[in-house]
């Protein structure tokens, strides 16, 4: 295993005591519960959000943390749901009079710790809502998930209910409009290698030095198939076909078009199939209105990508584009 | 080879008008000259900047292209110079009657390549200087350099000349901050693995699994020494130790600390990284006013990440703070 680590146990609190000490003026890092806040929580005059999730997708969630996006982000272990009460925790720290939108990726560990979570809130007297994200149309059912995982579409909830928190929004309104974002987004993702977790020590799975997984998910589950690795322009036509079909796109529709990395690839190949997944939505007659080229929610150190598409109305448009400030984009 | 390619020799220009397709208010793509420039450039009342060096290092530079950084970059292909008509080009298109600054990284082919670039310019009256960045303090002379090479402290050159021609400086003070920053910036970095140029298809070198290269050059060029991996903690002690006592910073001083990744190490690590480096400058007394974490200047998917160090007075810290509007930071 070639990478940053010391005891392989301390992965993740060693890189939260990190983010905050880069961090200082604007997070907090509480190590009893894994949890990253903002230093100004609760703001009384704004519903918090607070998404969870395994560690390893960073630079989801705790690095999504900031003004116009998240409140608070309490992650579990690398691939590992959080515990209930790290999420109980979070939510007592940063309940507002407003209330707490949980934003949850779909899967049964995690539903699990947040919905366990809002029950122990609600008997506190917090008003809190849970919303479900599961963008991912590569498989109907996954090792961990009872229907579609959430994946990299998680970042347009997150920023689209961030906006509408910021601006004040109620509880009801904000889940509204995170539910509506889930509801048009869609994702499919391939891994070009295997990832490794520091605990493991060696790859999650094996991947011929030919083939890819088309389909994969964020803790490398199966996806539609293995296959032969072939040109770039023709993955992202499979990919994109996946996705536009899903919903489906259709011509004339505006859209925000995100190339997210999966961790260990470089900016330049995501750019390159960004140009791709770029003309082939033009020839079916889709206008690109927003593009979104990086890394938003990663897999170790998975070599790979995933595209996402968000069909855009004023509404989402105008959310989307309104300010915001996280760790991960500061100068 | 795992990528995302198709013809290798089309790398870099899918590259760059994928860049230009994701940013098509702000950035224009001329493929003759394989350079990326603003939409809006020349800009009259300011001095132009331009930087430009092999491919592979992205986002460097093509991707720092904006306002309060630079005007425009002309990259070569992958870890080539660019050749002179493409500089010399670059000049032209974006040459402003305040005069345009080269940046450029020290190494001997990009040296050429500018040099002639600029006497050609100076032959048709736009008044050009050329800045040489020389921040790595691993080797003196190297596979590609005489004197030290210039590498991810790049960055902080940029972003201060960036910002001082934004307010409107003339060249001779933007060139004066440009070295007073370069000669107060010290980095080193290793490489966890090597990294694949797409059109070699292999690895550009070997190194076993369980070593690591100490003082790597960001084109796989050899640094101070192979070495057994170990911990983080142990690798960030040695790569601050070497960069601190370069210059060397001293305690009192106050300074902005990158942790800079090589293209296939995630930011959770680099996270665990910046931690490590925070504080073990904390113990010497240093003073960390700024942090960077993330992708600055990479080498293509090398896993690895250097560390940077930026000795700060009140005029630099200004110039880092100044706002700044690139691709690779867009929400």
């Amino acid at each position: 295993m070639k990478k940053f680590v010391n005891d392989p146990k301390n992965y993740v609190p060693e890189m939260l005591e990190g983010l905050a000490l880069a961090n200082p003026d604007t997070l907090r890092y509480v190590p009893e519960y894994n949890l990253i806040m903002r230093a100004d929580a609760p703001r009384e005059d704004k519903v918090s959000l607070v998404q969870g999730s395994g560690s390893g997708h960073e630079p989801a969630h705790v690095m999504s943390v900031g003004p116009g996006m998240l409140d608070a982000a309490c992650p579990g272990d690398v691939f590992s749901a959080p515990p209930t009460d790290y999420v109980y925790e979070t939510v007592k720290r940063v309940a507002s009079p407003k209330g707490v939108l949980l934003l949850v990726n779909n899967y049964t560990g995690d539903r699990m710790a947040f919905e366990m979570a809002e029950e122990l809130s609600d008997a506190d007297g917090v008003t809190v809502r849970t919303l479900f994200i599961d963008d991912d149309v590569s498989v109907q059912d996954s090792t961990y998930t009872v229907g579609r995982r959430g994946v990299a579409g998680n970042f347009f909830v997150m920023k689209a209910c961030g906006a509408a928190a910021e601006r004040g929004a109620d509880l009801d309104e904000v889940y509204r409009i995170g539910e509506k974002v889930n509801a048009v987004t869609r994702t499919m993702g391939l891994a070009l290698t295997a990832c490794t977790p520091p605990a493991k020590g060696a790859p999650l799975f094996d991947l011929p030095d030919d083939e890819i997984e088309m389909g994969v998910g964020i803790h490398g589950e199966p996806g539609r198939r293995r296959e032969k690795l072939r040109s770039a322009d023709s993955l992202v036509e499979e990919l994109l076909t996946a996705v536009v079909e899903d919903l489906p796109y259709v011509s004339g529709d505006g859209v925000a078009l995100m190339v997210n990395g999966l961790g260990g690839t470089p900016l330049g190949e995501l750019y390159l199939v960004y140009g791709q997944a770029h003309k082939q939505l033009v020839e079916r007659g889709v206008e690109i209105r927003r593009s979104y080229v990086g890394e938003y929610c990663t897999s170790l150190d998975m070599a790979g990508a995933s595209l996402t598409l968000v069909r855009l109305d004023d509404e989402i448009a105008d959310l989307l584009a309104a300010p915001a400030e996280i760790p991960v984009h500061v100068f």
